[in-house]
């Protein structure tokens, strides 16, 4: 567990320039259930695996959460504290809206949530959020993004990215894959988005209409969130597709995860 | 006792991404008596254990609360943090009475006070609260609602559930029994609760009107909360089906609680 | 003297979910003599043996206080704590009486006084009260009230309480007696609380109108104080029904305590 | 000179349910130069042992102060201390004065002085005061006061007492004394005061009219000093009493005590 | 990784007279990928090698800013950190020229941006910032610029230099060259440039008009950035004079670098 | 150097009831150069010996100062810390002739000095000041004063003292002269104190016009400065006079003096 | 490295009554490169080595500024640091001057900057300054006046003075030569400076116009920097003298100084 003497601290920098408690935050994003995102030249689709701490007894939690018309945020990592930063980008959709009566643009809410982040890695109050975000836009000017952002306040730019446990699985099927993206359909992309997620379920857990769920947006097309009896149709698809894709390759080994304060 | 160099400060992450101290807080409401809950398509009824400091000279420790009409909680835990939460969301309540003259809605009240418990895990000042809720209510737009929250600021919806000291017993009595639960009456929902409640009382200790209590919300049907005489026609069906339920497996051991603080 | 590590700060959780600080200044309460309480349907009897720091020239200490005409306070631990909470009560008292034009309802207080006290477990700035309190008093609707509150910010009601040194004998001969309190009139709750008190003086002292004061509030009876010369009939008359209580267990030995700074 | 790791902060308990710092300040008293009180029906007389940090070329430290015509102070303990707490009782007599034009009673005074010192007991950024005082009193209603306070905040009323360095030499001279105070006149309680002193000073110094002085307060008598030459007559007839106080028993060794900075 | 104990508070001087937090922050900027800058008289050129987090999938980070129409920077380091550096300069400038009506002072601006850094090394609430910029500017009185500012709060006014990751290659590259850099045109400038980068990529990494970028601000020359297709005509110009730098010396090894948090 | 582990912060008292860090802060009092300080009647002289931090390049540091007409310091150890409380005095001196039209008291300032010394000396986010003071000064109604305050808050009046390194040579002097003073004419006072200093040069330091300096201050006579030639004619006295005093005894040795940071 | 457990804390106190902290920083001053001054009658010189990160590629860093037409300071040590205090310095003579319509007095501005740097030495929040200044300036009344600051809070007025790395070389210098300061000109101050200035260069490096400059002020003379090419016909009048200061003693060597961040 021990590692030295400069990771206890929030304002501590290490002798080799490294500032641990934020990297420790970033651990936390890695033991969330995945998500994943990808994006067409006209669409963006977040998938995301839900988890439930009683799977008979509780409904699964949510992790897609709307911040308005043209823009969606995939959490992985503490719950609570990915809620903190949903509640503050609404709030600054809104305002925006309020002030310069146009949508907030895609990179800019980018910047304010990651200028948030950034602030909790330098004062010693408050510990870094342990939560990374995909965030899911479309511009009517640059057209559709996918961005990631991190505990660190760093952010990224992505075609295709996937974050939270077993996320590696995910990674490797886009990379493989990501040139059709483009111009890929609407239902092209979620089964894209399917597949990937497929790979970071674990070995035990299959996908279902459960623990799955879809967002999407994109030019003239409002923020849209698909899960159960909804999302039934892809999931059959997926399987009747099953054939081309059953050399995909095993999910890396990953059982440590704390499944209890993540998602 | 000791586990490492990371569980001492609120704000400091372990290198395995965790925060120690936000664990251990939850561990103060595993130790509390426990407090079940399970809902109809119309109904949403808490039930809990109660404890007393000297049984013959005190009451027994209340702990379930009306906060509105439509909206009941029952704590686990530390039993003046519980307090705390208590007061916040009648508070909340009221003012949403008063600026919206409609009743709060069960989600918007759970995520206020979540929000609220996510502060205390983040900076300084404060440690994260020592207690876990159950939250029944009902809404006009959506039905019945089952929630739980927790020291992290997390939250869950739930069908049935129970948090507590050996609570586990009932979990599995509802894992059980829950395909039932959406239609059923009033009757049969408390003396669902009572049996679950029996299973976590421990070895030497019956469950009676003076330690079992029950709350009781939903559609067409304001805050109700039975206990004392009120209870033991319940507690008294709840002997003639005993047959029923003699197969009932053990309440696993688990002697260590702490009997002074949580409740 | 040590136990573990996470002991010392007021707002670190221990990994068995314990707040050890407020556990520790629940000692203290232990070490101040004792406060006897017991109630009949009309009227709330407390008690309490003073402390002198120097026999012959100081007066004994005072322990009761009254809060308003229906409310008493009876402290044991840390005496300059008490007198905190007996100043916050009496301003809170006041201050309902001009706002309502009502008096405070015994209830509300006791949880004003224990959120209070809450506060000061929750966060660093302050460390736990080191007092505990027995709270007399009689509501116009609800009767008599005896509630007994904690450093923790619980609180409880009974019908008959002890706390402070030495206080077991005293729940002991009340476990034995409550029974017959309920309709009990003002001199025999006043003999059961001077028999309890008896027991908790330790090995050389005598039980006299000097160390022992009485407070008595209640249905049209207003808080009255007993001490000096007029608790010596009641002294007078514990001594002639002295064969009834020779078979007195003896109190258990707890000579080591603090004599300073707890009363 | 180690005790435990509960001693260091202010608002940490130990697990005894003790506040060592609160203890330690109270050590400051007890190497300060002897105070003594004693009081009549009448009179209060307050005694106080002087200090001089170079005896042939500095003047003795004044230890006696005058709060208003009606009560006096003592200290004994950290000088720069008590000082505060002397100006703070001037300021509260004066606006009590201004406010009500009613002296301020002993008793209320005695209560804020002790509620301030409470204060730095109970938070983490001041240390406890570290001085004792005796404070002397003459109340139209309730007639002659002499109390104590303490660094923790605490208050005791006394017939006769004596703090600081070699006191309990004073104290047993007043248990064997203490009968005769209440009738006594003027002279007699500063015979006793100026015995009672005697047995403090150590055994290579006299009592002089230099290093000791007198406050005396009462019925239709408003605060005199007593020092210099006025004290000198006093001191001839303790001379000529001496046969009658031949038999005084020696004052214990305690020659460790710090000089510098408690008087 | 240990060196001595006073290296973990900012606010601490070594018995050396170091503050060895503000060095570790510097080793932060040494982690960064490499940003080189030179000018001639009349013009500022800088270039920035990017790193991308997922080479296929995701866009390469910017590392080149726009203060203003006559001022560019550069960062090498925690990009989050040096976000808000960039923020807080477009605001000083902006104020400025909306105060005065003229643009800001290249050294104006470097000053307040090394202010607000110096500020971060002399108080404890905050660590020092772990980014290093390279500051480009043309002033119509003073002509071109090019400083270097220090998490230190210190800046350098230089010809030519290089920060970042692998940047003593280009350094030793300048100290060849500068001598021409004077008189050079735009197209010379950005070759040199493109040729110092190339010494920082490391072994296997080509330069691209994907991972470099450039950007040139000067006397009657706005602000522009230099990247992607329009970066390719230089590139192929540097494949041309390849052969004039076949004989570049090695970039030193330095594999270890973090290539998460900084850029 | 070690001595306990109560003895770091300012806040915490030791077991044995004593401030360390206090009685540290008097440690650099000890080892400034000395300062002396007589009075007669009339007059008040005070004298110091000044260092030079490279005696030829550099003027002797200034350790006397004009308060107001009546009123002067002198001061021991740490220069900067003594400027502090000298530009308060000052401050407070004009203040209280703006307010009253009359001089300050000696005595008043000497308080509000000791006080604000006091408040460094309980709060934890100030050290204690490290300098020590003479204050002469003559007020109408009472005559002359000689005070020296401490960073412990306390202050004493004396007839003739002397503070700093070496200072216990000039005590004894005094010991032996004062009762001389108090009729002495200015002349003989000047000349008392001079002798007094000779004795704190220290081996192989003469007493000089350059690193000597007296002021004077008393009935009729506002606050003069005697130094360089003005001093001269006295110190040529001293010589004249030497044969008187050979028998001086010789200063005991104190080597280790930091000469640096405290004069 | 370590030295004992009082070093660690700005506002703790040693045994030795050393504030070690101001001790430390003042070690950064002795890192510093070089600054020497000296004064005749009318004017004041200031000399400095500049030092240059990278000597070809960028200019060597300025050490001298000007604060007002008749004020200058030159600094050793923590470059950023004495930024701070030169802008404060600027904007009190700029305030005075607006205020009272003269120019600051050298001696009030060095006492206003002394008093700035003691505040960092007694409170915990901010760290001592690790910056020297050596401050130049002429008084219509007072004349010349040459002054050095320290961390500490310190300032001493001096004829000729030098500080930072292998300063004691420059001041063996002066102490040889000073006598004949007072009635030098111009250029004989100036020759004198570069003369001293040329001992702390160290080994391998020369005195040139790019690492050397001047500073004059004094009557009838505004402040002037004289540095670059103004300096070289002074360089090569040394270099005429050359012969008479071949003797000069070797520099003491001092070779493990700090080049980054003191200058």
């Amino acid at each position: 567990m021990f590692r030295n003497q400069y990771d206890t601290d929030i304002t501590t920098w290490s002798p080799a320039g490294r500032l641990h408690q934020v990297e420790y935050a970033m651990e936390a994003v890695k033991q969330g259930s995945a998500c994943v995102g990808l994006k067409s030249n006209t669409l963006v689709v977040i998938g995301s695996l839900k988890r439930s701490p009683h799977a008979e007894l509780s409904s699964y939690q949510k992790k897609l959460a709307k911040i308005d018309d043209h823009i969606g945020f995939g959490i992985a990592g503490l719950a609570s504290d990915g809620r903190v930063l949903i509640k503050n980008a609404r709030t600054q959709a809104i305002n925006h809206k309020y002030t310069y009566d146009t949508p907030i643009s895609v990179q800019r809410l980018v910047l304010q949530i990651s200028d948030k982040s950034q602030v909790s890695t330098q004062r010693s109050s408050k510990r870094p959020y342990g939560v990374g975000l995909l965030i899911s836009g479309y511009d009517e000017q640059t057209g559709t993004h996918l961005f990631q952002t991190e505990p660190s306040g760093n952010y990224y730019e992505y075609k295709a990215i996937a974050i939270g446990a077993r996320s590696q699985s995910a990674r490797t099927y886009f990379e493989k894959n990501y040139q059709t993206f483009e111009e890929a359909d609407e239902e092209t992309l979620i089964l894209h988005a399917l597949r990937a997620l497929k790979g970071t379920t674990g070995d035990n857990v299959e996908l279902t209409s459960k623990n799955a769920s879809i967002s999407i947006v994109g030019k003239d097309r409002k923020y849209k969130l698909i899960e159960e009896e909804q999302l039934e149709p892809y999931l059959a698809k997926l399987e009747e597709n099953a054939a081309a894709t059953t050399e995909q390759q095993p999910a890396e080994q990953q059982d440590d995860v704390d499944e209890e304060m993540v998602q």
